[in-house]
């Protein structure tokens, strides 16, 4: 696909400086750009890339002062970065929105599906279930029976979601994620065996989320897992069951949070954190990378670090001295050493 | 489905207080039920709930005092909490099982298949598989050549089962797990490259064994990977080639278990616990949360933390001083001062 | 399948010793052959199972000394280890390979496959996608649009490859994988909640590289990817935006590597290490297990542990410390009051 500046100065109420037919049918960050792609500078510190770059085209900010001649077709805006984002998220939709039902999928008779959507092939959609309008269903996508999707919401290929589950409008689910398998609850026999707990809950995703590949989110028990709006998963994250997500919390790759923990609003949970279950974290707190939390975190915009967790600040004291542990070793040996000398010393002089 | 009161009793051999004609849709724990909806009260620390609920039928146990008048209909039974969890597996099992062959789907001819399965749309049965009866073959299930699949198991969306492997009766498998993948093996090379090492062996999943979504179980490279009777998968675990899992054995999400590493009978692997290869663990072991594993545990019973573990009470004791770490640090450094001063003062008091 | 002592010393140049008739039909470790299996002999510690076996034929080195009576037929090879390999390898190809196209799948029209393909019945393959020759696309395979597959590769049941991905020749990815999933990136706005930062880069996996089943491979922001020749990836890895990962680097399971960082070639990272974003981790390096890497590796040839990673002898002599904090903190509390006694003493001896 090609566009030429004219077209794309429309698009974005633009001008542009040079040539308006300039063509271009790729992007790139401007210190990769090369002959043919879009590029754009915002930040000040790339500017001299400008009178370097092989990019046919540059978004550039209308403030911006061209000091000598530059090769690329300018386009000004009022804000390059944003223009740009809007670009790519137009040429994004443009590119990979689908519309049509592919043969064969499975659909059974009486599940509703809304106008203009995508339907893959191989993709399975179950009884009573109810599609939303502007879906995007992937190929082998699976929607159990009773589940509701959402308007405008993305289902890549593979994701699995089990019956009665609830999708949002607007979401984006990447491939093979599961949504709604059974939460994890076993009851111990006398025997030393384990009777499987029925899990008869499901999980209810709202909407604005965006959920990564291969991610497993499990039905409740009893009542619902909540995943609020506008949360952000990560690949290979795992939320276990009665798990609350607050809005707007984002998690990182391969994070697990435990049964019935509730996550306030607003949260990060960098990559590899493990959270047990039965908890509450607090709106606005930040976990570290790879740590392990065992307590509530109580006071909101707390940040947190380590296995277990402490506070952010104690927690980088700590690990100072951690790493010079030997030295404390040796410092105190050294230090009862010289106290034997002067206990004898002493000894001595009171002799 | 609606479900009333006297339909209940009689599936229980329990006896109705109030009106047989109530109906139920519906389950949910007795703090948060509606009207519609069945709860019950098990433990002393819920009863006050009763003269509030919204919940319109109730179990309760037979010795449940009533001391006023209640508004929902009550079961009584001996055990409420056996009772209502029996209600749920009939009633789990009434809503989620399927009977039939969904179209299309494709099955080799030379593979033998039980009666009463359910076999979805888009699943895959290759040469000379072996389905026992009652089985639960979800859409997108695939089964490679030759495997084995046992009665009353239920394989849901997404499960991959490679070529030669088994899997035993009553099991069962959620969405997009991987079963039979090969062993991360590889030779390392002169020049620096590695060189695939065949992975030619199997796995073998016992009776009664609960495997969760997107979790991996690697071929063996010779001979079987094996899951023991009764052992319980969360989501996302890790099992590489050759492992053996004893029986009735819990891995709880985000787990990993290296190579040829048997782990005994009835242990428990909390969240994220990662073991290296070629280990023993023994039966009735205990592993924290996040722990590191890169011995072997040869006493049972025991129960391990850390990275890498301890002796849960050793443990404990130094991630005590662990957090006073820094003012460790500071006590050894008031010491060295006092030192100083006090071989100054010896030094003076000898000259 | 079965084979003669015979035909097996014809496929590897080798001489019979005994009876050329013998038959096997299949394969086990020295230690636990039975009768019908073939097994071999290359580690001198392993000779005596020659005169216990119950293996049919064994293959061993050519200068081996038979001592006494040996009932298997043995194949005598300069190499026995490395003849048994290639007649796994040979073996493994032999059963798993398969040719032809299964219906129902479905192709588009532009997409072009070349000769000798297996195509598994619901596999999917998109617009303009270019499939090279001998390539193996099991069943649930999805093939985006554009999407590049090199010859020889093999890419397992349920494989999602997304739009514009390019997996190179010889490359063989397990089940359930995913590559090209949009990476994780949000520009927060001022209201709390995140825009999705569109994400139009993609994948590139090189030739001869093996990824394992529900590992993640993330496309890039804008650019790529980039995963280079060689490198083995095992189960339930993560792999970030823009990340590279350099030839011939292995990588174990339930490893994460965050956006943008680069990892040299010939590295090892053993199983569930996370590295933060935007780091340079230099050519031959080791990362023991679970290790945390917030900072770059810029000496190659260097073996690090610990998270957060220090130098692997540091790191073991801190671990040493670690363990015995308790009895460090006593010995310190013990010093402290052997010193208030010394004062005390100083004290008097100075009035």
């Amino acid at each position: 696909m090609q566009f030429t500046a004219q077209q794309l100065s429309v698009l974005l109420n633009g001008t542009v400086i040079g040539d308006p037919n300039t063509k271009v049918h790729d992007v790139a960050k401007i210190e990769e750009a090369k002959e043919g792609q879009l590029s754009f500078i915002a930040n000040p510190k790339y500017t001299s890339y400008i009178y370097t770059t092989d990019a046919s085209i540059l978004i550039v900010n209308d403030d911006f002062l061209i000091e000598k001649e530059v090769k690329p077709t300018l386009i000004k805006v009022p804000n390059a970065y944003s223009a740009f984002t809007t670009l790519l998220e137009k040429y994004q939709s443009l590119v990979q929105r689908k519309v049509g039902i592919e043969a064969p999928s499975y659909i059974e008779e009486s599940a509703t599906i809304g106008e203009k959507p995508y339907i893959g092939a191989f993709a399975y959609i179950g009884k009573n279930a109810h599609i939303g309008k502007n879906v995007q269903l992937h190929p082998h996508v699976y929607i159990g029976d009773n589940v509701k999707i959402g308007d405008n919401t993305t289902l890549y290929t593979g994701v699995k979601v089990y019956h009665d589950c609830e999708i949002g409008n607007d979401c984006i689910v990447h491939a093979n994620a599961v949504i709604g398998g059974d939460g994890f609850g076993f009851a111990p026999q006398s025997d030393g065996s384990y009777q499987k707990i029925p899990q008869l809950g499901k999980v209810i995703v709202k909407d604005k989320v965006e959920i990564g590949a291969n991610t497993t989110i499990d039905r409740a028990t009893m009542g619902v897992t909540l995943i609020e709006e506008g949360v952000k998963l990560d690949n290979l994250v795992q939320i276990a069951h009665n798990v609350v997500i607050g809005e707007h919390t984002v998690i990182a790759s391969q994070s697990g949070v435990s049964g019935s923990t509730k996550i306030g609003k607003h949260c990060i949970l960098a990559g590899q954190v493990g959270i047990i279950g039965h908890l509450e974290i607090a709106d606005y707190t930040i976990i570290g990378a790879q740590s392990g939390v065992s307590n509530s975190v109580k006071e909101p915009n707390t940040t947190v670090l380590g296995s277990p967790i402490m506070d952010l600040r104690h927690a980088r004291r700590v690990y100072v001295t951690y790493r010079n542990l030997p030295q404390l070793a040796k410092k105190v040996n050294d230090l009862e050493k010289r106290i034997k000398e002067l206990s004898a010393n002493s000894d001595k002089s009171h002799q």
